[in-house]
């Protein structure tokens, strides 16, 4: 039942709300291994908090951007497992994501199209209702790293679900932080082009746009172009969310200098 | 002194309590690598909460049950090192074992066997008195992922040390919680077979069996067979532990519908 | 731009302050696979507390002290990106450490040497501000375990930044604090051949030396040599730190039996 790869190390990237502390990751990790022996496999992250897709979808975009052609990355952020959702594949830079159909794809969609979307029928001949990334979509993601060719195991549909959250378009003037990050950093939807010149405002307070952390003094909070390229609220050696307590959805306001 | 694999990729497996905060793991992989450079290092789970000898005995195995042939599984969960106790190698489904005889490999070995047990007799020139997970079982995990014979590093034994932990026999009607995952779901000891067409009580409440967790309301709690063939008690969308208030060792019976 | 490695396996280490929530390591590995795939990437760990250099000194001399020749570690605790501080190549034990130069390799040098240091003169056309671990530092790791020669790269310095953090001397009599790990047993500067025949004095408790953790009684504390050859203060089946209330920087005093 063993896939020959395309590449020589062909990589599948890994990403979930399963946590560290069980052996769900690991058995996906086997039923990779178990038809591509020669799978490089990369955790993106585990620790997405239980079902939060919003938080999945900017994890797997960064893991988009990050790579390179022939990667494969899945991501299982579930709670419709055993359900009616489907299971897709989605193509983009010639790369292939495997995840339930339940908006996980939205911010790689909008921010690094331009991708196609198929429905993945492909089923084993036995699987589990209730762990689906171990049993559907860990193999899936092997055949195409190994790779087989997506029409043999899917289905061009063209209605992904994509979830209310895009980047913010100029002429535009407030976005929303989409994201807190382990260093207390609040990511927004606001890119770069948006923000030269401009000055910020948030929780009431007018920021300025700095270079990097280090421009600011230890404890003022500051705002930059992230390694996203995304404006980005922080604190020099601190944590903006807790000193400005920010939380995902906060609105962030582009404004004159 | 490196080893000579006899298969193209040898699978070594990493259950521990250390945790991800030092650098113990990384010692263990390099001992591993440094004798056999060709394996592929996979990490079950090294956040057993420490010295629980029980849940990395259901950790390991999840692993032996998800791997294939050839496999070797290293599981370091071990108060009692630099003491008495034996270092033990299992062989079963055509993969070892590496680890202190202390009953890690309890569940294993009820659930999976049949299984055969070792002393682990070789040791290197030098070994320190408190870390043998680095200095004695990784290089034995490397050295049987690396082809070489079992019976050249250790002897048959007859009396592995086995905690008094089982799966519910039929026509018993009375299981426990044996493990809670990170999502709060609580896995029993009471296998499929035991609960087709019944109803299960716990916590003075009676619950349906569903087939997968969205059969249930958010917010519900139900039971189903999870993904490691066993009956598990959730809530859709929630932490059965927290709302339930359920603990390893709870009482399950198995009720009338 | 891909490397050609000089031996099989080129193993390249991991250590940051990053966490494992967001996508930032996988966007560091992404970066070492694009240039070599076939790196071996082996975390140490990105648990490192933010902006903690001392920490992430210890467990970057772990990591040199555990793998052989060949082996690159990238190490990145880096308060200071975008600013004015260097990037340095450390060359010891035929291995190489790339890191910021802010002291992260005190320990490894002053543990391990004798090391030889370069200042990183390499950069890539286009780098962030913000995260010179994937821009600069990850790339720069891949070359090295590539085998590129480091005078390409990097030129020779004689003043690395060294923080005050050194192994006690003998006749010293009175050490320090420097790390406490996961089970709470609280690592020293101490090392061996300075506490031989002699008991230990912190937080006004005198202490016996053990050889391991097992020779003293559940609960009772006790000081041994630890797994990386310091003198560890622990309590059996317990932690030191919390029930003796030790801290990173607390003074250790060697004192007559």
């Amino acid at each position: 039942m063993s896939e020959k790869p395309n590449s020589p190390t062909p990589i599948v990237t890994l990403t979930s709300d399963f946590g560290l502390r069980d052996a769900y990751v690991a058995a996906m990790k086997a039923a990779i291994l178990r038809r591509l022996p020669s799978a490089v496999l990369i955790d993106v992250t585990h620790q997405i908090a239980p079902q939060d897709i919003v938080a999945g979808s900017i994890a797997l975009e960064r893991a988009v951007d990050a790579f390179g052609p022939g990667t494969v990355h899945l991501a299982v952020v579930d709670p419709g497992v055993g359900g009616r959702r489907r299971i897709i594949v989605v193509r983009m830079r010639e790369q292939f994501l495997v995840c339930p159909d339940n908006g996980l794809i939205t911010w790689a969609w909008r921010r690094l199209g331009k991708a196609e979307a198929f429905n993945l029928t492909w089923r084993p001949r036995r699987f589990s209702a209730t762990f689906h990334g171990r049993d559907i979509m860990a193999p899936a993601a092997a055949m195409l790293a190994g790779g087989r060719p997506v029409h043999e195991i899917a289905r061009s549909i063209d209605d992904p679900i994509l979830l209310d959250i895009r980047p913010l378009k100029p002429p535009a003037r407030s976005g929303r932080i989409i994201y807190i990050d382990h260093f207390g950093n609040a990511t927004t939807n606001i890119p770069r082009a948006a923000v030269v010149g401009m000055a910020i405002e948030t929780s009431g307070r007018k920021l300025r746009l700095r270079r990097t952390y280090g421009d600011a003094r230890p404890g003022e909070p500051l705002t930059l172009i992230g390694s996203a390229q995304l404006l980005e609220i922080a604190v020099r050696n601190g944590s903006a969310a807790t000193s400005l307590r920010l939380r995902v959805g906060d609105r962030v306001r582009i404004v004159k200098k």
